[in-house]
Formats: C-alpha cells, sequence, structure tokens
C-alpha cells in the first residue's frame, strides 16, 4: 500500500474541525477494511467524528467511499428500481406489505434485507415463516425474479459495503454509535451499494426509536437525502411515530398474518398509511402526481394485485405460496396469556422496546447472530393507545410455546402498558416528509 | 478481572464532558495497562479526554494512577529530596549542573533521567561522556550514594509508571499528545513514583519547546503544580525561553565540557542563572528564604561545592573522575567546520531545533531507541542572538567525526541562523514562575 497521508495528521485534521476531502477518506476508511490502517487509529478518528462533526459533503463522501468497500449491485437495467430502509422499529411489518405494493404499482424491488436482532424484528426472518422460502438466490436468479415479478429479496451479503460491518463493531464498543454523519453513511452506503436509483426511508422517532426527538429524525433525514442527492439518488424520507408498536402485531408469524391481512385491504390504520405513504414517496420521485399516486397505492391493497404480487414472490424464493391465502395454517405458537388492564380508563402507551423485548424473551427474537428463533410466538396489542378498557379486560396477549420465557415477557409488558383516567393526546403516525 | 463499570459507558462519560472518578479512571488505565481494555478503546477515550479536557481533581487522579501503575521509589529515609524535570529542549545540560549544586546544598538528589530520542539530548548519555560511569545501580547502592554523596543518577525503570509508556506510545499514533491533562499527568506520574517529596520544573517555551506560547506553558506548569498539590508533593515551576539553545554547547561531551565550567563558576550567564533560579526554587520549597537562597545556591558555583560533589558522584557511578578535573581530555570530535554569518549585522536567531537536528545528523543523537550514539560530535554556538558578527565571521562551530553527516548539519544550521541588520529585542530567559 502506498499511503497518500499520514493517518496521524488525518486523525489531527478530524480533531481540529477540519473536513476531510474524499481521498483522505477513502485512505482511513478502505485502509482500515484493507487491515491497513489499525482499529486504534480509526476509533480515536470515530471519536474526533464525534465531537467534531462532518460537513454534508464530508458525510456523502464517507458514504460513497464506504459504498465502494466492496461489492457493488448492478441494477441499472431494471425499470424504475426502488430500495426501502426503516431505521427500525417493533411489529414493522412494512416491507411485507410496501415492496409488493411497489412491485404492483410497476416499480422493482430488487432488495437485500437483514435478520431481527435484539428487540428489533428482521424482514428475512418474517419470510422464512413460510415453509421453503429463502433468502439466498444467485444474482442472476435475482435480477431475472425482479424483472419478471418487480420483487425479489434476498439476505444482506458481508461483501456489500464491509467498511460499514467494520466501522459499526468499532463504534459500537467505543461510544461512538449514535453520531449522525456516521448513522446516515452506514445507512446509506448500504443502499447505495445495493444499486437502487430511489430510497425511501422510514425514520422512526421516539421513545422505541434510535432518533427521540423529532428534530433528531428531521437532521438524519436531511442527511441521508443529501447523501443521495450528492450520490445522484433519490431519496424521500417520511418522520414517523415509533413510541407505540406498529399495527398490532409483534413476532413473526404474527406479523405476517397481519402484513397479509392488509395486503388484502383489511390491515390496521396506522400500517396501511404508512405503506401508502411510503408508496407515495416512492413514486412521487419517479415524478407521479401525489394526489393521483395516493389513489393509485390504496387501490393495490383493495384490488388484490399487492397480494398476487407478494403470492410469486413467495413462490419463486420457494415458499408455500398455498399459506398465502390461508394464513391460519401459519405456525403460531398454541400457548395464550393475556395482560389485564390493571385499572379502567383509556390506554396511554404501549412501549414499544418492552414489546419487542417480550418478544426476544419468548424465543422470537436472537441476542446473537447466529441463533435460531420460534417464529410462532409474539405480542398481540388487542388495544391501542386511545383505546378505552375496564379493569380486568386484556390488553396484550402472548403467544408462547410451553411457557417458555413467559415470566420474563409478562412482566416487560406489564411495565410497559400504561393506562390513566384521561385519553391520551392523538398523535399523529407521520410526523413530517423530507426531499 | 471484575468490572465495576462497562468500558464503552466510561468513554461516553468523556465523550459527554462530565467528570471520571479516580475508581473510574483506575479501570481504564490500570486494565489497559494489565492488558484488560483494548487500545481500541483507549483511544477513543484518549480523544474524548483531548477534545472535552479534564478537571484539575482528574488530572490529579489519572496522575496518581498511572503513578501506581508498578514499581514505585520509596525516597521516604532520606533527607529533603528534590527531584528536577524540563520539558526539553536543545543544548540543555542543566541537570548536569544543578542537581550537585542541590547536592552541595544539603538537598538530597535520587534521581531517574532518560537518554536522548530525536533531536533532544538526555542526560545520561551525557553522563556516559565519562568512561566506565554507569547508570544501572542496585536499588540498596542508589539510595545509599544519594545517602552519602546527596546524588544518585540512574536510567528510567520501564516498571516504574508503565501506564505512561503504554499511553504514550498510543497518544503517539493517534494524535492526542498535545493536550495539557494527558502532558501533565504523563510528566508527573513518573515524578511522583520516583518519590522525592520536591520536584522543581523547567517548563521550555518557545520555537524549539513542546510549548509554543507562554501562556501555554503557564497552563501547563499550573496543572503541575496542582497535581503535586493534591499529591501531597512540593512542585515548583519556571518558565524559560528555548527559542535559542541553552549556553553555547549542543552535543554530549560538548555539553559536559561547558557544566564543568558552569560549576566553576565560569560558565554562560544563561545556563548559569537557569541553574540558580532552579536551585532556589527547590530551596524555597523546603522553607527557605529566597534571598538568602539564591546567594548560597551561587556560591556553590565558586567555591567548588557543587564540583565536589560532581567530582564524588562521577566516581560513586565508575566514571574516570580525572576527566571532571581535565575536561580538555574528554573524547571530543577531531573534525572542525565553521557556519559563517552571510551578512554582518546581528545574530537574530539561532534555530533550537535546527542545532538538535544537527547534532543528530553528526551522530550525536539516536532516531530510535538503542542506537549507539557519538558523543563527541555537536554544535558550539560561538556567537549568540543579539551579538554583532561581521560578514564571513564564524558563528557557528560544527565538531564532526570524518565529516559523517555533515553536509546535512551545516544545511540545517544554515537555515537556522538568521542574521540581520538590527539587534533582536532582548528576550529575558527565565519568562515566569509558577508555584
Amino acid at each position: 500500500m502506498t499511503s497518500a497521508f499520514n493517518v496521524p495528521d488525518l486523525i489531527r485534521k478530524k480533531r481540529d474541525g477540519e473536513a476531510h476531502t474524499r481521498a483522505e477518506l477513502e485512505q482511513l476508511v478502505l485502509g482500515y477494511t484493507r487491515g491497513d490502517v489499525p482499529d486504534y487509529q480509526i476509533s480515536a478518528w470515530l471519536m474526533a467524528v464525534y465531537l467534531r462533526g462532518m460537513t454534508a459533503q464530508e458525510t456523502a463522501d464517507l458514504t460513497l467511499v464506504m459504498a465502494t468497500s466492496g461489492d457493488e449491485m448492478n441494477l441499472g437495467d431494471l425499470p424504475r428500481t426502488v430500495d426501502k430502509h426503516s431505521t427500525g422499529g417493533v411489529g414493522d411489518k412494512t416491507s411485507l406489505i410496501l415492496t409488493p405494493m411497489l412491485a404492483a404499482l410497476g416499480l422493482t424491488v430488487a432488495k437485500m434485507s437483514g435478520r431481527g436482532l435484539a428487540h428489533t424484528g428482521g424482514t428475512i426472518d418474517k419470510l422464512e415463516s413460510f415453509p421453503g422460502w429463502t433468502p439466498e438466490l444467485r444474482e442472476d436468479r435475482f435480477l431475472a425474479q425482479a424483472r419478471d415479478i418487480g420483487l425479489a429479496l434476498v439476505g444482506q451479503s458481508k461483501d456489500l459495503a464491509p467498511a460499514d460491518g467494520k466501522l459499526y463493531a468499532l463504534r459500537d464498543v467505543t461510544a461512538t454509535v449514535d453520531c449522525l454523519p456516521l448513522i446516515a453513511s452506514s445507512i446509506m452506503s448500504k443502499k447505495l451499494a445495493s444499486g437502487a436509483h430511489t430510497v425511501v426511508l422510514d425514520v422512526k422517532v421516539g421513545a422505541g426509536a434510535f432518533m427521540r426527538t423529532l428534530e433528531d429524525g428531521r437532521r438524519l433525514a436531511r442527511a441521508m437525502v443529501d447523501i443521495g442527492t450528492r450520490a445522484s439518488r433519490l431519496v424521500r424520507a417520511v418522520l414517523t411515530d415509533m413510541d407505540t408498536p406498529l399495527g398490532h402485531m409483534a413476532g413473526n408469524s404474527l406479523e405476517v398474518i397481519e402484513a397479509l391481512d392488509t395486503l388484502r385491504g383489511e390491515g390496521p390504520q396506522d400500517l396501511t398509511e404508512l405503506c401508502v405513504s411510503l408508496a407515495v414517496e416512492a413514486l412521487a420521485a419517479y415524478g407521479e402526481d401525489e394526489t393521483q399516486a395516493e389513489a393509485r397505492a390504496r387501490a393495490t391493497l383493495t384490488d388484490g394485485t399487492a397480494l398476487a404480487k407478494f403470492r410469486a414472490f413467495v413462490e419463486a424464493q420457494g415458499g408455500d405460496a398455498l399459506l398465502v391465502d390461508h394464513p391460519e395454517r401459519l405456525n403460531v405458537a398454541p400457548g395464550r396469556e393475556d395482560v389485564l388492564a390493571p385499572a379502567s380508563g383509556f390506554v396511554q402507551s404501549v412501549d414499544a422496546l418492552a414489546v419487542g423485548r417480550a418478544v426476544l424473551a419468548l424465543g422470537g427474537g436472537r441476542e446473537r447472530k447466529g441463533e435460531a428463533i420460534d417464529h410462532g410466538v409474539g405480542v398481540e396489542l388487542l388495544k391501542k393507545p386511545g383505546e378505552a378498557v375496564q379493569v380486568g379486560q386484556a390488553v396484550l396477549r402472548l403467544y408462547h410455546r410451553d411457557g417458555r420465557g413467559l415470566d420474563a415477557a409478562r412482566t416487560l409488558l406489564e411495565e410497559g402498558l400504561k393506562v390513566a383516567e384521561v385519553a391520551p393526546a392523538a398523535q399523529p403516525l407521520i410526523l413530517d416528509r423530507v426531499f
């Protein structure tokens, strides 16, 4: 390796609040990815980035450098490609509904998705509720399926933006995770490397989300949209409330059932509205009138076209498509136990983090990568914030297998449920849009 | 190891500008020294310290933790112990003169000293100009000699404050060197572990020093004095100019010759005054009246008592004491070459860094630890800033061995010498005192 720069000099530059050039970021980030720059220098640099920040141009350059640190998908031949990313939530089955909607609307989704970790779920885990369905496709088949159906979905390749994985692992142990340019570049580097021309982002805000305040959420959304613009992509973001789990279901098979309801036009209102909004952003990015886009998006959930795309997609990747039309046959754990209202009044809040952790306790998630999970367990919100309840009425339902993790899950949910005499102020789901 | 704290939480605390407790600093610094806390976490923490700073209490606690990270010298039985530290300069042979002065004044110097690195010299290297002199003494002999003569001087033990060496190596490659609490704790941890009750500090300020401005120098001095106070030691600092080398000689044997001149009361004025000032600080720390202290200190250079202490000290550590009285027999390289005044006028400046690098080029210093050096080479300042010169008159003299490094040394000195028509403003050597 020929070093154009001395690494301590680059650290010093950021330490003193100066902006890096793209070539400097290449030396740091690609050098680290290759193993030429040691972790102890990068962690000092990350702390300097944390405390000194990065300009919009630096953040975009960093993202591009990370995006080119490994393999890059070439979707250039596919029409109107679109990708979607959520900053992570509980009960967030949006991708299961949105991606077939987008395919039904004539866009192409050739997407990589992740597995769940800790209290957050992952789209791949949810889809594996369909016996036989596989997230492993060879690239040519992946591209062919995306062209044929408009929808193909595979697991995240470790060769895609490997700099991100390495940097994230280091940030995790050096208190440099919650730093806007680093968060934005981490998310967007994978989106850029995945190749879609348009990206719609669902930036979650609230107690159960990484961004606690709307202002922080807006800044992150702005940073990611800016990165997209500087990388000649179209990126649009919606900011959505994540104090409460989305919809009524949390847990893999339970969420698939709720997604299928939604794809049949019978889903919960919050979930339906979010999916329609994200679809509108994708169509608007391709220049479609928003009013017309909204009508078209909504129609895919009532005319069966989104469901048909989903059915074709599950089948194409080896899943049992019969279950799409018979969700009652999905493997749901037989154990049931309800959490009751401790008082009469209105549900004030159902803490999203508590629900996520309860699913984890029941065996529906993993603490560490690679652990097997039970797709059938989960939590159902029988009542959502704002609904009236009587003392002793069931508010939350646990789906457990032979009582595994039940006590821990119940305790979490009891702590996460707040009932009060007055109804909480109505909170809109969609808080803002950034594009 | 039982961890009382989670390391990322400690990094987060400093990142957010909070102050550490002593127990937290113990976990970080002792954990790192033992190898339980990895370097990539400590380097992120060091950058957070660099950018967020430390309170006086934290700096003192950090210093105490570092001081107790390895062996500690117990000088408790010795009377009126005093140590000295200089923040590093060129031509700084102060320790050779000051330490026998202090012994002659009834104080005890049981001191560890370093070897030179890069452009700065080291006391141990200078003393090795005396054939047979050794910096390796067993502890019991070291203490006995200090009691008998009042002066014993050994090499720095790597078991003394090992945290400092490890942290310094990491700071060096992560752009976290020039950070006041880290500099102050690095210097003072070794001083505290070395056991002397009183420490006099010579904080160099100027182009050839680590601290470029008087204000920075004052802050460092204040931080080190504060550490001493909080550790129940007496620490006093003088701030001295380091734009120009001290005295006229740079290079090991040449500096010894100049030190012997000074110990005979025939040294250059700047060097003599600095040694007297530092001796006054040491005596004042033990409560002596300053006017009386100055007279007593000055007398040791004219009545032969300091020279006698030096002779006894060289002999006690195996050196050829005959050379103390016959400095002309010291091994000085035979090659001579002069740098001439490029114009008539006044010497404006002789860059200390250039002189230090010239000595290094001639073979009188080392780039890496462990390299052998030539004690006989060096540079003599025939004229110092403020003195009048005629064009073509010799201003600097190089002492070289067979022309080794001569061209490089000459180029450095020619660039470092400034002659101008008007005399430079007189600059006092001693800029301030802090105690």
